[in-house]
């Protein structure tokens, strides 16, 4: 079985995929007479001609070594996931490579780290470590077809 | 000077206000095989001819008794806050009374549960209890003024 290590998500590693939600380094801007920093629009929800919509998912959780048996896709609209727990959680994500996706890639999100995927990115099934999590989600609703699942040969993701 | 005492929000007490983002008492579906709740469109991003966007917030705290001396709304766009910690908070809303807030109202909101302030509600600025904190914020962005402020006769609200 093909095996690949999770690695810490940065910005830079994770731009082909979609954006990180963390803070910046420095706020867009203070509001509220200067109470309140703004980290303005760390992403902006592709919706096409649906609405987007404010979710919150309850999962499971996977431990490492996980064996990773399929990639999922929503080519309408974006998917933004934001931790609400104390704990790191763990994204995989692939490159599309004619239609289908590619080798995956395996983040590890710090706690208080979100992630938004950009529409028509491969990635897998939500998967806290260790612990079940929360998520706050924001997505797309609206007509048409926006799922597209790929079963893979199994990869195996280690520490 | 009007005090008002803070309460505990419910989705009844805050529905003329906008929704509570916090999970059903069962999901909507399951999605996963199973694994993971989907606790669907709690709320819907409001937005007109804009975005909705995802930004990050990080505000300094107030504590009780607080005087609330200003309300605003943003006409174009609902805006939903979920808090990103482990503490509880408190968000100030008010009726509109002919163009200005009528009486404002202090919900005490537990750590975890976020709310969606609907378009055109009469809002305190973000009020963090006693700790600064951190919050996910999902707005609009786009043409026009989507900002209006309302100088108040401080209202003091209590515990």
């Amino acid at each position: 079985m093909t095996t690949i290590k999770i690695q810490p998500i940065t910005p830079e590693a994770f731009a082909p995929f979609g954006d990180v939600l963390t803070p910046r380094a420095t706020p867009d801007r203070l509001i509220n007479a200067g109470r309140c920093e703004r980290h303005h629009a760390l992403a902006t929800v592709e919706r096409g001609e649906g609405e987007a919509i404010i979710s919150i998912f309850r999962s499971e959780s996977v431990s490492l070594p996980y064996d990773c048996p399929m990639l999922e896709r929503h080519p309408l609209g974006s998917q933004a996931f934001m931790p609400l727990g104390d704990d790191p959680w763990m994204t995989v994500v692939a490159h599309d490579d004619g239609g289908k996706p590619g080798l995956p890639l395996a983040f590890l999100v710090p706690a208080g780290t979100g992630i938004n995927l950009r529409a028509g990115v491969w990635h897998g099934v939500l998967t806290p470590l260790d612990k079940p999590a929360q998520f706050l989600v924001v997505d797309r609703e609206g007509d048409g077809v926006n799922l597209e699942e790929a079963q893979i040969t199994p990869v195996r993701i280690t520490a």
